[in-house]
């Protein structure tokens, strides 16, 4: 790894991400917050800090597989901890530990927050606290579209050029000129849901902190209550359809806004199968809670609605305290964290296709036992997938499981209990954010022991980076010279 | 599917298990027991109804991929049906579905008892159900090792002679021949339990007990505090040898007892690495129980010992409440019952060889990364894995996991708490018996409403039948006439 190179890149992104942080000190200067000198400092020293490292790390050399995968990781673990420097210098969080856990939080668009009362920081320390997902959203777009699948990482890889990927849909494969779309479809998405939301009676600060964390898959909210806060219906199913929007693959968004028809998501197999998981999980929920003694109405479908969009699409957000629903409902959601959003949306856990190809799998293999010499390969919409795409596949399915249950055994030992310990793993690997338990929609991961945030942090960026990303640099050979 | 075939062949094997009841019988006969009226009413219809559908389902056909899995399924679910019946005929266990819940729990070897007072039931029932259990285990012998592998299903098929698979252990392939063989091992090493007990303290009616159900990884106990009855160390010690015996692969024993040295076992892979988890497990459960107050020494260490062997080979015997153990035990032992056994051991589970498998895949997956255009298979003793086998263990996995997952959302939605139900389903479906909760180990299965008991007694069944074999029951072209 040459990891001058990488030191360079990541400076350069640190640069960017420091130049941000205007907007939250726009916001301090209106607000008359004392907040605003720490964070000119935190500015001042982030992006000073990435010039310094820019200069001394200019090179010629090309970047590689090895330094992309270096980039990313250390890139998302740098930005995080400049990006809590302004939680530190404020005073607003104290603690290292947990002003990393915050950002890191923000920037993986998990939503895990230590705070224990939100409505009383500063208005811009919070504007940035939501900043932060929404610039971790526009960081895992362009990765996931464009990045990881030259890398040959994610559920995106499918739908690379020389692997017959389940569907055709590509986008054109010059990176910057593909983030630079793709971008444009997050920001405009963006805006409409903040004029959506000021329209629905937020004032334009509450919309614009709303809008970032929503678009992002993120979760965080200024309110202690979550969306729990806002009882407008119209704001609430607002909150809904972006979250909906947020969790599709953002390819189809560019390709719908572009003169395409609605066909464009019809016709796309694992945009289906998000919506059949999103129907049946809220019906089943809404029945449980219903028989649990819920009253009926309104209220009780679009408080299953919510939940069900909220924790598969790995947002977080929150209406009710699911975690006194039935237990069926709890299992349900518990189970939900696991799906995540759609390959290339911003949203999180292993993603709707592998769900749809492993499923496929399991069938095609009870085919095959009634005719033994016959070769069955899964396919979606006709396009036959290949088995060494569906071992990546199965090979991503074991890490993530075994991810789960070996860091629950760490939270576990950490003396959490069961559905805590494994709620708490669940919702950061798959950047969710609230569990059950402890970590629950009316709790949160302030009483999470200092070295249990420290796994759950691993757990937030291994989850959000397709684990690969991360574990590939734990073997020695990335780390040879050349 | 030849139904005259399937039920011809079904009837001869509740011939056999209704010939066995003698032996209860004589038990009755020798405490003066009045179960022995209904006993003789039950081994007369069994054997009656058997010798009736043989001779009129009388033909000469051949036995089929298809019919074999009719057979498997059938015949299993059908001797429970009959098995039942002394325990309905004597009253002692009043409702069907409980009998049929008791009588399945034991020809799965599963262990899990719908009994609240197991010590004021007949001797002679009580030994019929363990002998359920050891019936049970000689037939998962058999069907693993000589009869799902020409079905292409299971563990052992990976040792089939034209897959290149993990270990050229083979037996003789012929079913007959190779049947007598393992159950010579089988039968040895009962014997040898059996006398080890009673030189222990046991008397010879306790001690033929659990010699059939340790031996069959089945669990049933003839005391209420299962082997924690026992306090002698030698008679624990001398179960926990044989629980771990049973849940070793029998061609191995046989091996090693035909004139084999002990290297048969240390060069089996799957072997090196069932010990690994066993004593990794042992000590982190230790230690885990010790921080969390409990007294140090020997004592501990064989509770420890005693619970992960027991329910690693998924036999469910119990000597301690480890439901009131620490958070980490608890969830260790929740994830040691999707282990299971070796395969080609009485043992259920997912079998140790598949978890290797994955394990193996997932690593080269990580790998392939880095050398993008290289082809990495997972070796087993320098002996490749074909991609069509590694799909096949992932399949399995992921039926696995499918059932586990969707079987818990059924009890949850009966009204179970998340633990009792997930670790219900995770106890029957690996053929262990107490799980956690509502269903600990002090606890036991009786509280389950009567729907819940159907869907676990659909668990065991295809947990022990390896899934595919009642899977493929379900798919209609197996149905066809020719």
């Amino acid at each position: 790894m040459k990891i001058r190179l990488v030191l360079h890149v990541v400076a350069l992104l640190q640069m960017f991400v420091g130049a941000t942080m205007i907007l939250p000190v726009l916001f301090a200067l209106h607000y008359n917050e004392p907040a605003i000198i720490p964070f000119l400092e935190a500015m001042g020293l982030t992006i000073g800090v990435g010039a310094v490292v820019f200069a001394l790390t200019r090179t010629g050399a090309d970047i590689r597989v090895r330094e992309g995968f270096g980039i990313v990781t250390l890139g998302w673990a740098a930005i995080a901890a400049f990006g809590s420097l302004p939680f530190l210098f404020s005073g607003a969080i104290p603690g290292i530990t947990d002003a990393y856990f915050e950002t890191l939080s923000g920037f993986t668009t998990t939503g895990a927050s230590i705070l224990t009362e939100i409505e009383s920081m500063p208005k811009s320390l919070l504007l940035w606290r939501s900043q932060t997902q929404w610039l971790g959203g526009m960081g895992i777009i362009v990765l996931s579209i464009a990045i990881l699948p030259f890398l040959g990482v994610g559920g995106m890889q499918l739908f690379r050029a020389e692997v017959p990927g389940p569907t055709p849909d590509r986008l054109k494969p010059r990176i910057s000129h593909t983030a630079g779309l793709l971008w444009g479809v997050y920001l405009l998405l963006t805006v409409m849901e903040l004029l959506l939301l000021h329209w629905g009676g937020m004032d334009l600060y509450e919309a614009l902190n709303h809008s970032f964390t929503t678009m992002a898959t993120g979760g965080f909210s200024i309110k202690n209550g979550s969306i729990g806060y806002y009882q407008s219906a119209f704001v609430q199913y607002v909150i809904i359809f972006f979250m909906f929007m947020a969790g599709i693959n953002f390819s189809l968004h560019y390709r719908f806004l572009t003169g395409g028809r609605p066909g464009v998501y019809f016709h796309n197999r694992e945009w289906v199968f998000y919506i059949m998981i999103l129907s049946g999980a809220t019906v089943a929920i809404f029945l449980s809670n219903l028989m649990a003694g819920q009253q009926y109405g309104e209220k009780a479908v679009r408080d299953s609605l919510f939940q069900v969009v909220s924790i598969t699409t790995t947002t977080g957000f929150a209406t009710a305290d699911f975690d006194s629903w039935s237990s069926l409902s709890r299992i349900m959601l518990l189970a939900l964290m696991f799906v995540g959003g759609c390959a290339g949306s911003t949203g999180g856990g292993m993603k709707v296709i592998r769900l749809l190809l492993i499923l496929k799998h399991g069938k095609s293999e009870i085919k095959k036992l009634l005719h033994p010499r016959a070769i069955f390969l899964v396919k979606v919409k006709k396009i036959k997938v290949r088995p060494e795409v569906m071992l990546n596949v199965q090979g991503f399915f074991n890490l993530y499981i075994a991810l789960f249950v070996f860091c629950t055994f760490l939270m576990a030992a950490l003396g959490l209990d069961m559905i805590t310990a494994a709620s708490s793993v669940a919702a950061t690997l798959g950047n969710i954010g609230p569990g059950l338990g402890g970590v629950g929609p009316i709790a949160n991961y302030s009483e999470i022991p200092l070295l249990g945030k420290w796994v759950l942090n691993l757990c937030m960026l291994l989850g959000r980076l397709e684990i690969y990303t991360v574990i590939i640099l734990f073997m020695p050979e990335v780390w040879r010279k050349f």
